[in-house]
């Protein structure tokens, strides 16, 4: 299948989609330096910063949650591809109101690289920056470092940044964004690969017939290569592994997210949350909060990422708390 | 292609991602009498109803823009096809808090054969009924009869229901729907098919190489079926058309809304915007505010729909006025 992408050249796709993504929000997001993706508005001193960092063609991830609320920079790296060290130093000093910052890794070969480089020079420089590293991916082994970051992101980056924006100090937005991080857990599936818009080959290889449970964010080989599944047995089989893993009891509260990959549509997203919320009243756990939607994509990639968390009072409030980031508002 | 999507029994897909819909906003809306989706707190006494129609298959369109400040009830028809109008009157006599029912149809012939029998129920039941017809698709000539009705319904949502919402009477809710309507034009491309989720049939046929401009929700026949073009002439010639059709002169505030058909990427629309935004700038006209994601869908289709709309202060205050609808929040 060839790709049919609208696009111009391909050495420009970051730049433009980056340009395109500013020049749409302009009440809520600026580009600064280095295309550091940064809010219009910073807030003045004293507020911990949260920024991140990562690959472009996820689009609205990861700088779609840049907004009061949520992040304050967000690093774009190239299509599929980390940042260097330089610009999230650069987003660092631009995040650091007085009150230090939380830098969020989604734990990837390359962005850990590039974080680890960072957080180095920021110690040089004698900034006060603690990394927190999501890996929650339990396709990945029983190691958490070999647990990819998934969709997990998303309450990481909400909870920190709610912390943040209503005062918190360093060592307690970290606290509560490591806390987030431990308490959840994601899993993959594959349907159809997407292609590499700079290039247009396919980044991965899938039978007519079958689907990929635990491939990752770039089509990284996952755990079960099976035949295709109805949408009822896929979520049964992916929320099985994920609440045994986590290790959930009858009684607790979850928030459950169902990230689509691109191409799968929202009608499938929605019947497969049927499903989850089936087996979840069946077993007497709590469904505190549920999130539907596209919050990091693989171009045309079809497939789900489906990810569980346990919550507490704490979380669900950081949870609920305003936020205005283009791809994820909440009154 | 082989479709390969996640789903379970196909006579099943309807009810099964309005349930999954409902279940993950209980906040904001539920289902009631026979699969209508109304809001979850309706409103008291007093307040206008604003309630539309329209085939399934296209989510988050239309159901998702249930919610306080849009729509009060949407009947959700099968994929792809229209409700029946028994369900439509069920919808008004639910959405009638006694100031009378805005009743908003896009331009297809299944909607409107429904909606005008819905019309003619209502009339003999004596309930206060007006309807408004979107129809703002360029590609259908000059007679508006002939356009349909693609994105240009979300604004008028908005607007219709944020009058609706702070007490204005039906006649003047009606108005300012009818205002919206006539100063809106859309205009859709096609580069990719999408498969009917019940049967697995392609709907239409495109070239490898091939792009249609003026493609409807469905598949229908546009005008102007050429070579696949880059993202900056893909924009520069649909965004002369519209302009052109709506004769907008620079110093004019235009909304534009650029809506993914669903595998279409964001990061293809940010690249997208970025050239209507220069072309805009370039001849003086004032882009006043910009939406841009996916609205409405047509399953894995590839393709977009550029909309651009005239406003004036009293519709820019009404499009900005907030909104907790689940796929439209407005802080």
């Amino acid at each position: 299948m060839k790709m049919k992408k609208f696009i111009n050249q391909p050495e420009n796709i970051v730049a433009e989609l980056l340009e395109g993504f500013a020049l749409s929000h302009p009440q809520q997001i600026r580009l600064v330096g280095n295309n550091l993706v940064a809010r219009a508005a910073p807030k003045a001193k004293g507020k911990v910063g949260v920024v991140t960092l990562g690959g472009s063609g996820h689009e609205p991830g990861l700088s779609g949650f840049v907004g009061e609320g949520m992040l304050d920079v967000s690093v774009p790296g190239e299509i599929f591809a980390a940042p260097g060290a330089p610009r999230c130093l650069e987003a660092i000093r631009l995040a650091d109101y007085g009150a230090g910052v939380l830098f969020i890794v989604l734990n990837h070969a390359g962005d850990v690289l590039s974080a680890n480089l960072t957080m180095e020079m920021a110690k040089r420089e004698g900034l006060n920056v603690k990394m927190t590293l999501t890996h929650e991916d339990i396709s990945g082994g029983t190691n958490p470092e070999d647990r990819r970051g998934l969709v997990g992101f998303l309450p990481v980056y909400k909870v920190a940044g709610a912390a943040a924006e209503e005062g918190q100090p360093l060592d307690a937005c970290f606290e509560i964004a490591e806390r987030m991080g431990r308490n959840m857990r994601t899993l993959a599936v594959a349907v159809q690969t997407a292609t590499h818009p700079s290039t247009g080959h396919a980044i991965f290889e899938l039978g007519d017939d079958e689907m990929e449970i635990g491939m990752g964010q770039h089509g990284e080989a996952g755990t079960g290569r099976m035949k295709l599944k109805s949408a009822d047995e896929t979520a049964e089989i992916m929320l099985e592994m994920l609440l045994k893993d986590l290790e959930v009891k009858a009684g607790e509260e979850l928030l459950v997210v169902i990230n689509g990959a691109g191409a799968t549509t929202l009608m499938e997203l929605f019947i497969l949350f049927r499903r989850v919320d089936q087996i979840l009243k069946a077993r007497g756990i709590k469904l505190a909060r549920a999130k539907v939607g596209e919050f990091i994509t693989t171009q045309e990639q079809a497939g789900f990422q489906l990810m569980i968390a346990r919550m507490d009072q704490v979380l669900l409030r950081l949870w609920d708390a305003p936020s205005n980031a283009p791809y994820f508002v909440v009154r």
